[in-house]
């Protein structure tokens, strides 16, 4: 890793440092000699799983407070959470590139087919996902969104997660159209190869697609912020 | 006012005193001898204005932790910022109808004219709302979204703040082609009687929409929350 | 009931008195001892139940008609149907405000779920919904308009009608991904909250909506018309 | 002509017998001596020009009427007004295709231009414009739509008529981005040669371009209606 | 046929002479002794059937080809495969108008119900279609889009095909709400009329639907291309 | 270089050598030595520059022929014309990750801003833009698309193309409200950081943009095409 480009730091809002583990060997070829070392991070402040909207919101104050923790080494961060938690808030803070891995898992998943199914894990986060890509402006590109209906705890039940994710990929894929699936948590991060294979179509992990796109970022040199009108 | 209903409480969550007060003012035509109360509260913890989207994330923890207080007592929650924090964190907490004055605010535009404007204070405060109004899903009934380019607290001087607003209008009205106008703060509500006047078209004060929309739901009985799916 | 304001008149374009009746208890607990009379009125040239694109266009003239005859005493009109037949015929006529419980009711909708469902009652009327959910530009915002298949006068059997409307609001939630309803006739009314218990989602009974929001612009003074420009 | 057609009636749903002159000289080029007729009617109970939402809403019955009255002779009925008053009604009463000409103008457009203007008569006439292209779904593709300012009664004045279209023809081309035009009115008919020589951009008369569908659909023998289904 | 106009040439962009016979056929009620010949033309360059974007992409050289020696006697264009190849190419090389069969087959739909479906050859076509609906902007009036699983050169069988037709067109009809039904592909003409018997909602043959707009283009003297803003 | 990754091929459709050089330039921070090589290729038979429809079209041949020349020895392939030229085929032809520069630099631009502009060459690319930002489901995110007026060979001249992008970076960041600009043209690559200096906004050079998503792909190894589904 060269210390020019400082770190991309990935952050894991959650506490549980399994679901980390899974980020950090699914973002392993990403790493390069000559790039951004890569840190994934556990935060401990934050719940067993991300949940609610309650869990999203109440956990942006520790996730900026780490962050900035980070700024001067930091080269990017990564908030490896779906609901992308604080991502606005640290993109304000911070000088850095910024990437949410539902922003990125769904723009790259419009590079790989027409229409986007997402497997969420709970059928509360549904209305929240809408809300997002309809914020992001690319809701008539969505399939669907369905629930596995486990918690992120759960899916450590490995087994029986993998059985569902295909179970509900079916769905999207032959009721809702789906052509590109998205998984809708970092937490699925260690199925990707086992639903793409089951289901025939492209999977996108999120948090690849984000580490991808901010090293490119850090290798651009690309500023997260333009100085000069940070303050307008 | 009536003891059966529970108290709409209309919360500030800036720290601002006087914004609270003008809050008051606006809503006072709307209190009943036999309807609910309406209590506006402020909340001390908040920052002087709530401007930044780390002010509106921030402000979450305190808001919550405010309402749950109150909880028992209420018969509804109106959060009187129009960056509506923490609308979908409270309507999980509580079981009492919760609602924000920017949703309200456009929603009650979209029955005064085809296409809304948006009076923000700064310019920064234009993508949060072009992300919301995208969750919304209403973007393309929106003329255009200007600031005036003034902080919260700013607003205190009520006539500058009144001449950048009916300037501000003008373009939206004239070049932007809205036909009815949201005031996008409510530290605004004193001026929505001279601003109509001096646009010619009709302006929506945002909290006065949310408590209207509020009372009529206290009054009906109808549930924030359908107890049986809550938990699903 | 204050004489100040002037009242709601909540018109009824159908000829059909049950479903006045019905309307009428609907919006009893909106009644208060100082605020507007609501008065609802059944329009005696309408058909029995306004069901098809010719009863809309051709109840407009009678209900102006009877609208100008209560202009002087009115402060806000609400056109109970939910094709808001002569909408913004009776905005351009009327100098106080106008609702129409379609349009209250969807935009009341959207403060209770992501993605409403709507109970029409005649497959018919669905194409005449989804042209006024465009031109509403609420559109992504629908999850499906499904009918019971019931006439206006058919309502009257309400076991049969009840029944009809739970099941086909089950499909609305279970396969359209509905997680808020709107009825959608006016003569509905007496089965929210039965409907509401039977699905678990909100329920919005759209004249309730309408006039709720009625009462506030009464209430707050806002006038359904600013003169000055009325003549452009 | 031939008379195993029917006739196109191609009403003018204003009483403004030298709009309908107007009408008729346009489509003049679409008579065939093997086609089917084309009759151009003016309704004699209708306004001097349908401008307010009350015109458009007043005239449904008496022109449903006049249709009744030559169901059984015509082919097809073309609505000749761009507010495309009682088309759906139409379609409703007539086993005979309807077109409106505001419909078939845009629609037209979509085929010469990415972006379409609309040169509007009056200002209150673009929400209602506004509500229709969303009904249609096609607001996306407007570019904007701006008016001359003019009643249709001042249409006779021609040059000053001219110079207005001309005006705002530029304004929507150069500012709003149009690259094809549509003339709002259809008492604007004799200006579409000059005004499209003065902009350079392609621009459609709407009762030229309804006038043509509503020949290929005679001749073709699609049905208005398809019976079977006309009941549910 | 009138030699004043020029000539109406079809091209049906794929070498399959018995579906240019179809499209012959199909045309044959539109043509006129005093209207545009109507000349239906095979690309023998073309594949045996237009199925795959390589398909679309490989065919516009020879058919530009083929247009650039038609040029002077023509009259207007009409590219004859549901993927309009070399639409866009065409109008920018020739004067006169060009249409394509996707483009005005779903526009036309759009004047004969609110919602429409496609019954597509492939599944493969699919996500074509969609990116071309929304090149379009009317996503939102698409039902859905279904294939029947047959290539081009299969529709020869012309009892299975309309089997699978009638079969697809249903499922579009009943379970995605489609109220006007397109055939995606210029093949299919021939079995318009028994499609629309079968499901009894209005069928757009869109070739017939193109070329009645070519016809009225032609008769009326609306040039391809403003010859002074060609050049930008 | 590492091999095991196979080439990504950058290749710039048109035969202007200086353009691939100033590509080359760009990507050079995206050269890893652990990493796949990164090769741009000059397409001889394509012309001085890709600006019209007709050129988008014509070049696909070329291009899918030499990309076939490829395929063994490409990790991945970028199309580096913002038109996209041939980008379904080329991924209907390759088992290898194909990406489009305008794809990838509008989808990254969608993480760096709320509304984007498009700093386009020439004023007849801006009707394809839309077309192909409506097929990609964004364009509510489009601020503006704006043309220097210059050819791709123009842009040689660059203090000349410099000065006319800064002048409509300018408009589209004044007038049209865009707080992130996108390069239309992969021969302004060279004027990325200058631009983004004079604006203050970010800028996105779209070549580097999907470069960076290819590199990502190729190092996590997702596949172009899932085999099974290939032939469906």
């Amino acid at each position: 890793m060269s210390e020019r480009y400082g770190t991309v730091y990935v952050i894991n809002p959650n506490s549980s440092v399994s679901v980390t583990q899974g980020i950090d060997a699914a973002v392993e070829p990403l790493r390069s000699a000559d790039g951004p070392a890569i840190a994934c991070l556990t935060l401990a402040e934050g719940p067993a799983g991300v949940q609610s909207q309650r869990d999203v919101d109440g956990i942006v104050g520790p996730l900026l407070a780490r962050a900035a923790t980070l700024e001067d080494q930091a080269g990017a961060f990564v908030i490896a959470c779906f609901s992308d938690p604080g991502l606005h808030s640290l993109r304000e803070q911070s000088r850095r590139p910024v990437l949410g891995i539902a922003e990125c898992g769904v723009l790259t998943a419009l590079t790989l087919g027409q229409r986007f199914g997402v497997v969420a894990i709970l059928p509360t986060s549904i209305p929240r996902h809408l809300r997002y890509f309809g914020a992001m402006g690319v809701s008539s590109r969505l399939a669907g969104d369905r629930a596995i209906g486990l918690g992120v705890t759960e899916l450590a039940d490995e087994e029986r997660t993998l059985a569902r994710m295909i179970e509900v990929g079916r769905v999207l894929r032959d009721t809702d159209g789906a052509d590109v699936m998205v998984m809708g948590c970092a937490g699925m991060a260690r199925f990707r190869d086992p639903l793409e294979q089951a289901l025939g179509i492209p999977v996108v992990e999120p948090t690849q697609a984000a580490v991808a796109m901010a090293i490119g970022r850090v290798r651009l040199g690309w500023a997260g912020k333009i100085e000069d009108r940070a303050s307008v």
